[in-house]
């Protein structure tokens, strides 16, 4: 897969008591080294507060998605999650696709510009 | 402003009660034919539903901002929005540098890729 189809997972950081933190920590500890299937980064405020712990995946000229109510448990589920969206053509996973502890985790989806 | 700079402003237009086909009407009669501040896009569900009507700002290299709790009556409000947006170097546009109705309407905000 060249890079620049890897997705990448946006982790907020700030969010309330260190879960964004402690999920960004989790989700790098299980990226295998030998090719991650999403480049990693942290951000510093995603303004979803009220959502809870929030994270984003999103790769070029494809929906970007947005989830909350994230916890650190959830990290070796949204990897799951990030491979099927990278092999996705347009990044529209289905529900149904998603492992059962996401399915009702989207807070809001984007087209690619 | 060359073309690439100016923003997508996507609404979506599957949202309850058809405030969303209605706020995208009501910002297409709104921008100015010789030249509009935002590409106007409408897309079929941003899985945002428990936010009400929603809509999106985004530009190549700047933070995207997804907006809910909208209403037709936002269009112009939406549109001067737009215009400080497609002007700020990052997209970050401050709360207080967003007209008074839109302060509180953002779902979310997503990094650039």
């Amino acid at each position: 897969m060249p890079e620049r189809d890897v997705p990448s997972l946006h982790v907020c950081i700030t969010c309330r008591e260190g879960e964004g933190a402690r999920l960004h920590a989790a989700l790098g500890a299980l990226l295998p080294p030998e090719g991650p299937v999403v480049t990693l980064r942290e951000v510093t405020c995603m303004a979803s507060c009220t959502s809870g712990c929030t994270a984003a995946i999103s790769a070029p000229g494809k929906w970007s998605y947005i989830l909350g109510a994230l916890s650190v448990d959830h990290a070796p589920d949204l990897l799951t999650y990030a491979a099927v969206y990278a092999a996705h053509p347009s990044g529209a996973v289905l529900p149904s696709r998603r492992p059962e502890s996401l399915r009702q985790s989207v807070v809001a989806r984007l087209p690619a510009l």
